[in-house]
């Protein structure tokens, strides 16, 4: 599968790279050297001339890299140029939140559409997107939609990602933090964002070695 | 530096088989083989072998991983043992949604304090934590907190960081999208929400290929 070779770690930091990118062009930018993307990004200049090399050589020595032409490929890879709408199956607090959050536009992501059970939530709208009652999720088969959120409890991602996979979804970022099962043409993405918390304290300096002098 | 050399990635997923091995135990089981470890939390057993095997042996042939043995291994070494508090900056939407969050608990993290530049949140109680005045975030110098997750707008992230390495926290999990900088003691790991999103559309089949049978 052609679409499967480049590693999984460089898939995760090429969005890290495009918003870098986004974000030097709207300061006006129209290249960049490795070196201030790597800065600006906070990856090892190495790392970015690495993960780009999967892919073909955009740097000019001495130049940088052509900051849209960079830009236009990673999304290509990403195929952020033809998948961006979402919908969102869930709207209490962490939805909700998603539903506000402005950083989906800088990739080009839109949550055009989103489900809930609460009667109280089902017909309101909150920034542009009226939410739906659950029990016509289907109707998303229509609308061109091809990734999902789900927000929803624990108990209930199996039945959402269940109903999104019928109604034609590919892709769900789950964040209820449990295991949901999809047939494999569906790639499921689980954050749960305890689990992020949880894995700062590895990296912590142990108390009486933090003030250990750097250089013997 | 001895604690660093796990690799990021087998860091990563510690706290994946640290949430398996405690529903699981939850399920009144005491000892569980790689196989449904595997399936129960999404990952291959040959990965969690050899992620184990970083750190000792912890598997008996026929019988499974001791189920209290691991956890309490895994707990260790991402120090969960002994870090636990976390204070959180910004109660906006996200803010709010993490102070409600019940999924922190499985992994013994503990956010105890919040904290926010709005007058009319400051003195309320969300799930038994009082929002405190951000100008007084020095206080936690005093209360044995290391961990901070950072919910506010991107251009209030920095200052809120600066202000939390001067009062003493080690780990920061910043939810604006941006680098934050701090000092090479203290480690941050920036989860933009957004990103995870952006990397689905890469493993989605593109039209016309997913008819393709698996077989040739």
């Amino acid at each position: 599968m052609r679409y499967h070779r480049i590693p999984d770690e460089t898939v995760r930091r090429l969005p890290v790279y495009l918003r870098g990118l986004m974000v030097s062009a709207n300061q006006g930018n129209t290249s960049i050297s490795s070196r201030s993307l790597a800065d600006s990004v906070g990856v090892n200049s190495w790392q970015i001339r690495k993960d780009f090399s999967y892919f073909g050589d955009f740097g000019t020595r001495g130049v940088g890299y052509d900051i849209e032409r960079l830009a236009k490929e990673i999304k290509k890879i990403l195929r952020l140029d033809v998948i961006r709408r979402a919908v969102l199956v869930g709207v209490g607090d962490l939805g909700s939140a998603l539903l506000a959050y402005p950083g989906f536009g800088i990739f080009g992501l839109d949550i055009v559409a989103a489900f809930d059970v609460d009667p109280k939530k089902i017909g309101s709208t909150l920034n542009g997107v009226t939410i739906e009652d659950f029990a016509g999720i289907d109707a998303v088969k229509e609308r061109d939609i091809s990734l999902a959120i789900v927000a929803v409890p624990r108990a209930e991602a199996q039945v959402a990602a269940d109903r999104l996979v019928a109604s034609g979804v590919k892709g769900i970022l789950n964040f209820a933090p449990c295991k949901v099962s999809v047939p494999r043409r569906v790639k499921v993405i689980t954050l749960d964002i305890a689990m992020e918390l949880a894995r700062l304290p590895y990296y912590i300096p142990r108390a009486g070695r933090a003030e250990e002098p750097q250089q013997a």
